[in-house]
């Protein structure tokens, strides 16, 4: 008998048959001896068709106007999930984030939680019903308006509520088996990975592996919550990511326990990278440029700055954001450009970053070398660098990306012996 | 300067240029200095697709899963309404029912008001923006769960909140002129109505004329809240249903006072007749029927109870009901069979009712020879018949429906000169 919370994506809910697969996992589920607790994404394609409504009436939405229009999404999703299981002879009741005590701040398309009061969905819980929360929406504290959490919401919002309930795990349903060494689409001999750190996780998720978003990491880190990442087609065991790895070997007692240095590699093509161009050389002036950015909500990601190279004390400032914040993150540099005194910005799309993920890195010298001479043997330029203590990560064009990948994987041996089984669809 | 509510359906809103249609014309609304509240339906079809997808994954969805599914169907008209009417300089915020503070009970699908605290529309309003409100839906004041007012609840949460916020006017926007003498689908040369009493509206409205529903002239009635019935489509003077004779002289100056016996004549296809065959004729029996088809949450409307001519003590009842609420009340009788002791129940969905209204009806006898002699006339037999003050009803078989509509209309002289003006759709 545990206290379970499972997250089904948009691809898991995409039309009524995959709605009832999903009540009949649930009522399984319970059916065990489990309380459950479900949290749900919008069906499917939903999202973009409701943004697409939103661009034929208005050029600029209103942001409290899109999380409105947006959560209408997971209302119908839960709705539905809510009758598919209650016709399965279970009971189940359907909770919006509001209801479910999801306080966020006032930040309207990326609110962050402030605070999980999940009253209601305990006395749910404690009568015998199965618990269907809306992922990825919320309530502002001060306004009491609809928000959202923007991308990986639904995900952190399952997090959040297996933490504020003290849930034994949140297992987060997909459209893979789990986390794989290097993403099975480019690279079809990666390899499922059993067990990962949420630390690892955390730097695979920051370096672009879509599986997991970075803020559910984070959170499930930062309160102990086991994830275990699945498929919603299968019923094989998908990927543990443990708070510690002293939980590991208490959790996979009995298995042979496996800790290679290298996690995996992951890329990403969603960033797209700023160059500020001739910014005076002195100091505060990068401060005064990261301040103008973050001004406009927006989360920068690589940083470089090369050396002052125009002998009139200027210098380059380059990093990478997500490419939704593009356009906002220009305006607002375009806007301080007299008063932070720089040339010129540029501004591209078109590139990847690619990411090794693995313990100890650090302490073995020999990484970095096999990382960048399969670059290098692969014909991949690269633009930026960037490490910690378990990760390197470069930024290449956008068109060698997969090819970097493969060469990288191939090079620390992650490559397994059978293809991995990818299902269709992505989830929100 | 005034301050106007104004309600659009479904057919209104069906697409984005309908609803940018319509945001123009509140944007008009307003620039014209009057203090706008817009109460919105959802779009066109999609409640039909959100029935629809409930059918898919249930046979028998709980009621209170089902009014959170169709409640998401107004949040998405109405942020998108805000979206467009912001998009034309003009400011504006959606609302949910419950943001509104439209309080009900727990009769999930069709709640009724107990409560209306607009304050946060109060504050909307006096900031000088436009406050659009999701038609339809409202909250549960013991369980604070999302319910629905059922069929008219768009034109029930306007006229509601024009009586809270002491509006001097609620628009209802709908797909013909007016209120016409008869349907106009039916009835070409049927004419538009300038003015009518509430009271004379709510006897049509009780009679299945379809371009208002009961409940919402009810509560504009008890609150004295006028109501202009118009078009989406033009911008011609509709109907207005006026609280008393008095407010139509203030309101119509100037205008010929014309108030012809008749106001028009409504049909319904919506209800169906049950004859419970065999009750034995002592007292308390109607009584016990009618308490046991209320308890399943039905609205009985025409009654008729039989002389006995068994022999035997027993006699037979009919009522009219909506046929929504049919199987509900059918199986509610069932139950009760034994205890009630009647011998059989008849259920026939293949009725239509047609009903003569106008003021002063009683007092003039020839009203009632010239009705069922133009029945009679048109070869329409009659099954049911019931009268009030200002209006006579029958019902007859559902396909001499339409025939006896248009005989009925021409022996009262109620053809206009030109074909009404009819626009494609119907709201919620």
């Amino acid at each position: 008998m545990g206290f379970i919370v499972q997250k089904f994506g948009g691809s898991s809910v995409a039309d009524a048959e995959g709605i009832k697969r999903v009540a009949r996992r649930v009522v399984d589920t319970q059916a065990r001896g489990n309380q459950v607790v479900v949290v749900v994404s919008a069906m499917g394609d939903s999202t973009d068709e409701l943004l697409d409504l939103a661009a034929q009436v208005s050029n600029a939405p209103h942001a409290r106007e899109m999380d409105m229009l947006l959560s209408a999404g997971e209302r119908i999703s839960m709705a539905l999930l809510a009758m598919a299981i209650n016709a399965l002879g279970a009971s189940a009741q359907s909770f919006t984030g509001s209801q479910a005590g999801m306080i966020t701040d006032a930040i309207h398309g990326k609110a962050r939680i402030i605070d999980v009061s999940p009253h209601r969905i305990r006395t749910a819980i404690e009568k015998g019903d199965v618990a269907i929360v809306a992922g990825f929406q919320g309530m502002s504290r001060d306004s009491n308006d609809i928000t959202t959490l923007g991308r990986g919401g639904s995900d952190t919002t399952a997090v959040a509520l297996a933490a504020a309930l003290k849930a034994d795990v949140c297992e987060i349903y997909t459209d893979v088996d789990g986390v794989y060494t290097a993403d099975p689409r480019v690279v079809p001999s990666a390899r499922k990975i059993d067990t990962i750190s949420s630390q690892e996780m955390l730097e695979m998720a920051a370096s672009g592996a879509k599986i997991l978003h970075l803020r559910c990491v984070e959170y499930a880190r930062r309160f102990g919550v086991p994830l275990h990442v699945r498929s919603s087609f299968s019923h094989h065991e998908g990927t543990w990511v443990l708070p510690s790895p002293d939980d590991q070997t208490t959790i996979q007692e009995g298995e042979p326990l496996e800790q290679p240095i290298i996690s995996g590699v992951a890329h990403d093509r969603s960033e797209a990278k700023v160059t500020v161009v001739g910014v005076p050389d002195i100091p505060g002036k990068a401060a005064e440029i990261f301040g103008i950015v973050a001004g406009a909500h927006t989360n920068i990601d690589m940083i470089v700055q090369n050396v002052s190279t125009h002998g009139s004390g200027r210098t380059d400032i380059s990093f990478t954001l997500p490419i939704v914040d593009g356009a906002a993150a220009l305006a607002a540099l375009g806007e301080a450009q007299a008063r932070v005194g720089y040339e010129a910005v540029d501004y591209n799309e078109k590139i990847g970053k690619l990411s090794l993920i693995g313990a100890g890195m650090r302490s073995n010298p020999g990484v970095s070398y096999r990382f960048f001479r399969a670059l290098s043997d692969a014909g991949v330029n690269i633009d930026m660098i960037s490490t910690s203590e378990i990760r390197i990560s470069v930024v290449t064009s956008a068109d060698l990306l997969d090819t970097a990948v493969r060469a990288v994987h191939a090079a620390f041996e992650l490559d397994g012996d059978a293809a991995a089984t990818v299902y269709a669809g992505s989830g929100r």
